[in-house]
């Protein structure tokens, strides 16, 4: 089965193939482009509000090794996304790696290389790696709260779960591809979306029961959140235009988690208007509550205060508020996890915690 | 809701509160009495064919401050546990380490402490933490196949879920608690079970439909696996009476995976019987593999080399098969891992290496 994301990816993929061959044909010395990954070539794309890649190119030529090999790998790796779309088949970044042992001269010396090549194709074609049925090894984030999911499983048997009634304790697994073709919502019954650093306090949440007191849908992020997830989370947001808190701990790390979620992360820059959900909102753990909860802390280290003080000069932190609350951090030095609510016992956060952050922030 | 083993949990922390208040009533100095968990002290029981703790025990005495405070902290947290059971609740590991915030006196300096009162607990009422609804802070190892489920869910209500057939393409995620009163195995349509080391190769049989074209019931370990997924597998291949295999990476740390699986761990060795399978037989990737499928393969590392070498003196490789490995392992100095296997193919695993070593174990 071809579905339209992944037939335009091969189109697209084609072209770059075509491009070489013309190139060859009219006896050039080929070259594939690319824009610049560097920092200095992110920008905050005031449109959607997301970070985005410039105008900076680099270019590959095959009148170096380097280049040649380069652009080997690309077409061999184009023809084996070829194949896997057309055979249904997906592959995780680390199998692709390895199908290379088979290509001789064109061989990845690392999986680093094969992962770079693969976003490379991203931002040339402007499709995701998912459309080339690339995957991570690892996802498995995952969801509790009344919502319909309808998922084309892997025999293209369409099945309906609902997020709350359908699953066991532990929720629906969201799997690697959430595009329109694999996952549709079919009925949402709820509030507000909270997504959730950790699983200790997703569980918490499930427990008590705060998706069905307070009609929410709960998202575990599992740390950083991998981009199925991000994308779980845009494409839920967006369509059903319901609010989107994220509560994280209280430290540097977790507000950049926040921010990769509302605006973007420079790895994904590229992808950002699909990944990104701009009215994300961030709930807590903030450093006013801290200091107003009386939470149990730890202190800064080194590398907290350096991540705090980078995030001063980010412009995704530059509102007077969030400028406010790192200053704050930075001069009381202490961090706080969003467990550490349990100081005060194990509904605490469900029943005054949550609550008053929430009212606070008009949505109760 | 009050189950059987919190039930008995209860009793015996009672127990041990019981003991304490007895001997302050006859004006002794209180004491604890635990098994010694040195690595001296861990013995293989023949009879069940796993690792136990020995004979030798410590003594906590209230005779001086640290063994005062530490019957203190237990008494809390006993106090603690047997509120969560009266309530129907659970905690993590990390929120009980907050709560001891409200102790006072007792409050744990950190969770390494209150870890390892848990696992004490453990030893003295030879319960498990399950009983005493403290749960980790990740499980979410997945299954997928033709076994169907009964969990009784949060709110109390049993569902039937079948993990073939009512989960998404990322399988049934497995709860903390996997114990008869949290779920039953209402039918087992499959020949074998297979315990799969990493999320990629999980997928990738999952993709090819392992589990429909050989019965299998294929069981995400998800790294060097959590008590939960465990106990998972040993009450599934008690119940069902299925050949049991592992399939993992090819270097001395996932044989470990394997042999916490078949025999137990050292840090559980009192809880041995609950969690260790001994009918497990591993599949692979064996050294052997690596030489006869030519596979792409790393240098050990001398880590690696030293945790081979002190697999030749642990009981539980005490096999000819298995010390021929290590040897051939320590010989050619190399390792590889399961998806190294994609050499040949997305479908090589599956329709050649694990239908000839199957058959080479006499389950096809």
């Amino acid at each position: 089965m071809v579905y339209k994301g992944n037939k335009v990816a091969l189109d697209r993929l084609k072209e770059i193939a075509e491009s070489v061959y013309g190139q060859l044909e009219r006896s050039e010395v080929p070259h594939l482009e690319l824009s610049s990954r560097t920092k200095s070539n992110i920008i905050l794309d005031t449109d959607h509000d997301v970070w985005k890649y410039g105008e900076d190119k680099i270019k590959r030529s095959a009148k170096d090794l380097g280049g040649a090999t380069s652009i080997l790998r690309t077409l061999y790796t184009v023809d084996f996304i070829g194949d896997m779309i057309k055979g249904g088949k997906s592959s995780t970044l680390r199998e692709m790696y390895y199908i290379s042992e088979g290509w001789e001269k064109a061989k990845f010396p690392s999986q680093d290389e094969s992962n770079k090549l693969a976003e490379d194709l991203e931002i040339i074609t402007t499709c995701m790696r998912e459309d080339f049925k690339l995957r991570p090894e690892e996802d498995g984030a995952r969801v509790m709260g009344d919502i319909t999911i309808e998922e084309t499983n892997r025999k293209g048997e369409k099945k309906r779960i609902n997020c709350k009634d359908d699953v066991g304790d532990s929720g629906y697994g969201i799997p690697y591809n959430v595009e329109k073709e694999k996952i549709r919502f079919k009925g949402i019954n709820a509030k507000m979306i909270i997504a959730i650093e950790t699983g200790g306090m997703f569980d918490r949440l499930v427990e008590n029961g705060f998706d069905e007191t307070h009609s929410a849908v709960l998202v575990h992020l599992k740390g950083q959140p991998a981009r199925s997830t991000r994308r779980f989370i845009k494409r839920l947001a967006e369509q059903s235009g319901l609010p989107l808190v994220i509560f994280t701990d209280g430290d540097p790390w977790s507000y950049r988690i926040y921010a990769s979620v509302a605006y973007g992360a420079i790895k994904t820059a590229h992808i950002s208007e699909y990944l990104a959900t701009p009215q994300a909102q961030f709930l807590g753990i903030t450093p006013s509550d801290i200091v107003n909860y009386e939470l149990p802390s730890d202190d800064l280290t080194d590398q907290d205060k350096n991540a705090l003080k980078s995030e001063l000069s980010d412009p995704r932190f530059s509102s007077d508020q969030w400028r406010s609350e790192i200053k704050l951090q930075l001069k009381m030095k202490r961090k706080s996890e969003q467990q550490a609510l349990a100081k005060y016992g194990l509904d605490y956060v469900t029943d005054t915690y949550l609550p008053e952050k929430l009212t606070e922030m008009g949505l109760l």
